[in-house]
């Protein structure tokens, strides 16, 4: 035994350090690798601009959250904003890009409500919990038709094998799913528009744009902070249904109002804003998809190789996002936490609702942390296995 | 005519300083006095600790805006959020204290969806732009009744003399109307609950608590910045209805899940926190509202007695918030405005749909921003006058 693997089997040196090793709060002059699922890690520099502007926007003299939404300060933002998400997913003028709040649970109404009747069928395919909780929604407002479902195995895979009838309005997916890592890799073949809520893989790959009638996602995974949800809808799926609604409730009020029917949420936009010319100056869709296939890659190749753990997800499914994964060993599992703890690693637990582990690997996570997180695994192999 | 005064005349001077004194990044070095409508000035050590936090909060190595929403550090924002609203107001256990996104614009619609059955009459006081807004959502759901209005006076009153009618379900008012420069300064003596509209001025004065059933309040004018929506809820007039709504917009759902329902705006929230904190520090309501009738004394007094200005709203319906006037002599608008950016003023420009001069000043706004304004119009007064 190495002195170093004495510190996990000694108590009271544990105990020593666990005083310092647990919560956030702690070992404060070591770099932190982020892997919470949401919100989420956001650049450095996308943190250093936006702690500026929240003090002194521009060298105007006033917080960039003092300014008027309606001011040319903020509306310049706006309008990058739109621009950046237009360049990075090519977008043309048949799409309508808005900066909505409420999140993916308000879309998961809002898009039933505005694009099918009360007696219109919509196909759903059901990936784990948030595609529920979006047919939960629909089913108040119109008829919801499951096309698949893989609940039969706890959501560790996505259905392929599906038919979607003529009678359904269009068909809803939940392109990643953060609690069970898995991700949609193939798109069905149909020539009904696809709804698709987004939140958890937006803008880190290429996707076949015509195929989506209306992409969702709340931005604090991979666009920006909470507090500001990014909707893309394609004009021509609009106005065609008979419910009256509240006007913020309709998309065409926000096409109309270009994102400012009223007050937008002025600061989670301009984060936004600096994380999508991030991503474009990281050279786009496709070098930041590059870097997300070798950090999955990096992650899913250590859960194989090393005997500790193991991989939740169907292999061909697996997320490039959410990596959820198992300690064999419960007895292990709060000494694997605390080596991740020291190795300034947070927000590693698994979701509440299924446990084990789960590291998000958004965009913005570098390499540079997966690395520490596999050094971590290799090193309670080496010292346990 | 005085050396100074030469600048306001001379074209050419006017002209060398236009180059310079236009727009919000300009004398940069200047303070900037903040009177936009919202959002708006946020006192100087909330704009501090935002900024810090946005880079690293609480030393964690981490941003705010990085921590998941569900960890001891944000449920400890959003804990102490409310409790700092639960003092200052002096709410009981009856009022649930909500922290939502969407702004004033959702709670038109969502009050009537929660609060009225379709067949139900809800009471209206039709007091300017915002209370008309909010009519029009209610009648999507309910019946409206419009209980007295001032628009036949461009809404510069506020009617009181008014009758309710057993038949409404409750009274919907607007405190403050920050288009007109009015505010409510008398609450209707009924049995009925009342759900008031005080985006421009919660937290300003006190008020009669027992009287409101729910309250609500964009932040961005005197809570925090924008992106949060307060709502505060007598739970005993929740569960009455009978309409199916989906779940996010139903107001018991955010109390069952302590506004955290779905991913808070955490930023937006924390930055409430700070502005809350802010309040208690300077002493509470008591304190702040005897500042802010000083602050408003300070600027009534002089377009009362400054012969090129006039007020627009009526004497005894005068917000203490939202300071509307207009210049006699329409020629001398530009100078005005001129004269207020060579003075750090920014934000007086009245509301595009009324035009003239709106002077907010909200609990942030420092006194010394009000004496400026009024210099501004004292030394016009001696040059033009």
């Amino acid at each position: 035994m190495s002195s170093n693997s004495k510190i996990f089997f000694n108590n009271k040196k544990r105990e020593k350090y666990s005083n310092i090793a647990i919560g956030l709060n702690t070992l404060i002059f070591m770099k932190k690798h982020n892997f919470f699922a949401g919100p989420a890690v956001l650049p450095e520099i996308v943190k250093t601009k936006a702690s500026q502007a929240a003090l002194d926007y521009n060298n105007t003299g006033l917080s960039i959250m003092e300014i008027s939404h309606r001011s040319n300060e903020f509306v310049a933002v706006l309008d990058n904003t739109e621009k950046y998400i237009r360049t990075i997913l090519n977008l043309d003028d048949n799409y309508s890009v808005l900066l909505l709040t409420g999140g993916a649970s308000t879309q998961f109404f809002m898009t039933a409500m505005n694009l099918a009747n009360k007696n219109d069928s919509i196909g759903y395919v059901d990936t784990g919990a948030w595609s529920s909780k979006a047919i939960k929604e629909a089913k108040i407002l119109s008829n919801v038709e499951i096309l698949a479902s893989s609940k039969d195995k706890n959501y560790n895979y996505i259905p392929y094998d599906y038919n979607i009838p003529e009678s359904c309005a269009y068909v809803h997916l939940t392109s990643n799913n953060t609690i069970f890592g898995t991700q949609t890799k193939k798109w069905p073949d149909t020539d009904k528009f696809l709804v698709c809520d987004m939140s958890s893989d937006i803008f880190s790959r290429q996707i076949p744009l015509e195929k989506f009638g209306l992409i969702y996602a709340g931005a604090q995974k991979n666009a920006g902070p909470s507090g500001v949800t990014i909707v893309i809808v394609r004009k021509n799926i609009l106005g065609k249904i008979e419910r009256t609604l509240p006007t913020i409730l309709k998309y065409q009020t926000h096409i109309d109002k270009k994102s400012s029917f009223n007050t937008p949420p002025v600061f989670p936009i301009y984060v936004s804003m600096l994380t999508m010319e991030w991503i474009l100056e990281k050279g786009g869709i496709d070098e930041i998809a590059e870097r997300n296939a070798i950090k999955a890659k990096t992650l899913y190749d250590e859960i194989d190789s090393n005997p500790l753990f193991v991989g939740t997800a169907n292999k061909d499914d697996r997320s490039t996002m959410n990596v959820t994964f198992l300690i064999n060993d419960p007895n292990l599992e709060q000494l694997f936490l605390d080596n991740c703890t020291k190795a300034g690693i947070v927000g590693i637990a698994g979701h509440r609702s299924v446990g084990g582990f789960r590291a998000s690997i958004y965009n913005a996570l570098e390499q540079e942390s997966v690395d520490t997180l596999v050094g971590v695994m290799k090193e309670m192999a080496v010292k346990v296995g």
